[in-house]
């Protein structure tokens, strides 16, 4: 993980193009969208799908029925269809049980959503767990229907069939695990969270490539909430084996990038990813947990409380676009989802480099300048960086620092403290402790 | 104390009448003005009277002679009464020993008392410690007197006797207590301390009502610093008894309320209380505790280290009328009593309600949908505040926080906080833990 | 260690005439420079000096050849001796090797070192561990010179020998030290470090005179790096008993005093020193530890981590007459030295003070009056900082608290502690424990 490997000459336009691909497909937190939407992945980095049957206890849930939708539309009296599921699958309220009937125009506005407040835009709405049925429309659209009798179809299934997921391990030297996932549950939205899916596949692609890392990664492609709550009822005996966690969400739009700790506050992944934030220069916010948002709420309930933080650009809910037609293919940027993937690059290099050393001449300091660490002509000499690189490294070296304690320290660049500590290790002055 | 107990509808006008009818008493810290203020006092709460007898050693103190004033003048050479204690009570040095003589005005000076700074004002000045006799007048007053000779007159008694105080124990659940406790050893002043006796008065009669609570409440209506040194030194091997306490002082004023944190600086009351400002939108300060005041000084001494704050709404000593005759009664304020009470009671609401819980589904988030705790249509919606609140308790109920703990944290109030978790527990969700 | 010790009436002139003695010595971390000036401080304080050999292994370091010099010069092509040691010593590179050459001017300035910046400043440069040699000049001498034939001579030694310094101790009545530390390696600069070694030495002698004090006080006048590298080497199982310590350097500037924190960053000395400046009205700041600057960095190691922190006034290098020839005797003032020297009793005067106590009478507080500790007349009385200093003494001394965290939780001057504490103690309210 040298700066050589960064992947920040690879054009975000790549990354873009994946969730243009994604983009059309009716996914839901099961169904055959989740299986094609994982087929896509695959052909990128070798998936592992995984399926569990319906009815399946999860912690405190069940695994519900496996939900797939062939069509849906509303006609007016004139038989005209005015809401069209392949218009958009957004039209469709999401898990909406079979229905084929006519009704007048004040039940069907029972079953109608909108958005008043953004008369054009059609909202995203779910009925997971409460059988119903309903339609997404504009509320332009919802105003000018007259009224009269309005013949609906929803075709779907609802049955028992399977919860999906893809996962992806790159195995690294040791089990020891950093952990990426993201939800891929929602329809034709861009930011949330095609733009999650879409940087965790590259990464999971660069770390593919190469030398086993010192950490092994986990990807999980994972329908919200359902699949965090399955992979963790599956996986609770291995869930020690996580150091490290990111969720990704929301990370394609153009606002800055947010960092949410982790429950615990202070992880290590917590303080790698805003000491890349900082010492970047970019505008960020990085604020405090809270058990709302994405994932994270499951990785960091009170019974794992895992060292898992979340990172989006503009968060959750905060963005009027958000759950609705409006988060489409112009709302995400190219440019957004490499910077989020850069920082994401730059945090893991950081967790892979970050360790502890002994200095191994710890009484006063050791004469760095035989061991031509040291420019030989005294005197007059401003610090520089390096040589003061090496003098923290040396003065907190003492088994309870590790190389981020000293770049926070010192406030100098993790990666200068990083390479310091590895000449210093090459001159024999430092041991690896931890 | 659900908040249907509120006092809020009360009027403060109640507590400004029982202030009233206490004002014309003479009290000092022993005497019958003390046992005439309890008699009052106890019409409303079944208080019992303890006495110890002079000379009593009680912890470094011995209880002194008791002081009793009949009445008290000085004649200015034509024989008219220039100062005289049946005008206010003020106008006598406190345990001033008798005296009867003719003085010339020089001499008489040398006992008299007065506040250049406010010429209308008479001072109040006590002499519980060193014998001596005075007299305290305005400087208007003063400056008038003519050269000549005056008789003087203080018919007092100075004489074993006995320290007086009341007591009115609440009993509840448990015999954990809740220590309630002010000082009543100042005569004619309003703000110091009347407003506290009265507002100590009101509480203990709202508890007094209804079913018992979690904590027993422990009321002291004492004279200062002799007075809880007594009752401290009589019941060392039960003070550990005490978890949570607040001494009540100048809370009639019209300035806003100012809570002087305990020693500990972070005990649950000074978090309480905090908490309950901090929420209510009142003006206020929290300010650090000092060795100085009023008996919180005892109550905090190391050896004690009680967990007891200090609530006044202008503080000890800050405001010009502090202890002189202007401290009237047009000095404090029904609203500001009243005001005062609201925010004990909704304290010590929060300390009852206050407890650990544990939640019982910690692994993931439990599914709070098919447990009727959610609403069953997902997509856009708002954070609500009491989905939030689930949301946090179940978080944080680990067996390591308290819901005040959790209110904190979370940012949102104790009570909502409280309620939901009693939810939560009805839903089989959370176990009480402590 | 009382006020009338107090050195503040002392003059800063005789501070400065130290400094000027001192001046004209040619000194390097070896050599006779080093053996003169001890001399002249041994004139004031009974050294002892202290010589180790060539070659003998110190830590991680070696002990250098001694270095002595006779003579130097440079010859213009007319014979013109254009630069001249006897001049000033800082125009030949300390540890310069010896050297008789005729060399054109493009090699004569290959060793020759100026400084574009401030064309009439000679730097100061050394070469310890490199063998070579170099003059150091004005750039408006080094531009100035013709082609031509120069001729260069160092008529130096560098040859086995020892490498010196000087140690002064005043036993106290403990074990337990105060380390003062200052170097003495640099040839004619007068704030780095003649200030340094002037200060220290008047801090020695005035420690010196009078009844032992409770802490024995060991003052260092060594070579910089080696000096307390070979110290450390020498003292590895002593040095557990430095309770406290200072490295003196760089006081002699009209620049404000900056403290540096020892690498323990709250070390009871730093606490010590950032009181008494906070108190003293003085500008001034308190900077973090870093491991740079002087001898600090040895004393700091992580192997010893010794509670020693660094006073300057301006800091090292932050000032461009910094390692100049304008580091010279109009760079320092009498009155920044005296100054520096007063803020050192002063803290050295709190460290002998500071201790903790156990009330005595720890229930409740004690009846200061009858002890003649209170003013009898009660009342109305502002809250003097006496009485403040006695309650607050009072509810701290609980076995857990010494005066100065006192001092600093009251916001009260430690001497006002540290007296009251005394009374209190005369009173048999308070016991010292510590």
């Amino acid at each position: 993980m040298t700066p050589s490997d960064s992947p920040g000459g690879g054009p975000g336009r790549e990354l873009y193009e994946l969730v243009a691909e994604l983009f059309p497909i009716c996914r839901s937190i099961t169904g055959d969208g989740v299986r094609q939407t994982l087929g896509i992945i695959g052909r990128r980095v070798g998936l592992d799908v995984h399926e569990v049957p319906t009815g399946t206890q999860v912690l405190d849930w069940t695994v519900p029925r496996e939900w797939n939708l062939r069509d849906a539309w509303v006609k007016d009296p004139t038989g005209r269809r005015v809401i069209d599921f392949h218009a958009s699958n957004l039209h469709v309220v999401s898990y909406s049980v079979p229905v084929r009937a006519t009704v007048p125009l004040a039940e069907l506005k029972r079953h109608l959503f909108t958005l008043p407040e953004h008369p054009d835009w059609v909202p995203y709405r779910t009925s997971y767990y409460a059988e119903g049925w309903g339609f997404c429309a504009s509320q332009r659209l919802a105003d000018s229907l007259p009224d009269g009798e309005y013949e609906v179809c929803v075709d779907s299934t609802l049955a028992d069939g399977h919860l999906t997921w893809g996962e992806y391990l790159v195995r690294g030297r040791s089990e020891e695990e950093v952990l990426v996932s993201c939800h891929l549950c929602h329809p034709s939205l861009a930011n949330d969270n095609l733009s999650g899916i879409t940087v965790a596949t590259r990464l999971a692609e660069l770390l593919g490539q190469g030398a086993p890392r010192r950490y092994s990664y986990r990807f999980l492609f994972i329908p919200g909430t359902i699949g965090s709550i399955t992979w963790l009822a599956l996986h609770q005996q291995q869930v020690g084996r996580i150091k490290h966690g990111l969720v990704l969400a929301c990370v394609g739009d153009a606002g800055s990038l947010t960092y949410k700790r982790s429950r615990r506050g202070n992880a290590d992944i917590d303080r790698a990813i805003t000491h890349v934030l900082a010492r970047s220069g970019r505008a960020h916010r990085v604020v405090e947990f809270e058990p709302y948002g994405y994932d994270e709420r499951q990785f960091c309930s009170p019974g794992f409380d895992l060292p898992v933080g979340s990172l989006s650009r503009t968060p959750y809910a905060q963005y009027p676009e958000y759950h609705t037609s409006a988060d489409d293919l112009d709302f995400v940027r190219p440019e957004s989802l490499e910077d989020t993937l850069e920082v994401c690059w730059e945090t893991l290099g950081l967790l892979e480099a970050n360790r502890s050393y002994l200095n191994l001449r710890p009484m006063g300091e050791p004469q760095l300048g035989r061991r031509g660490l040291y420019g030989s002509i005294g005197g007059r000499s401003d610090a520089e960086q390096r040589q003061m690189a090496m003098l923290w490294i040396l003065n907190q070296s003492d088994g309870h620092h590790s190389l981020l304690d000293i770049a926070e320290r010192s406030n100098l660049p993790f990666a200068l403290i990083a390479e310091t500590a590895t000449t210093l290790e090459h001159a024999g002055l430092l041991a690896a402790s931890g």
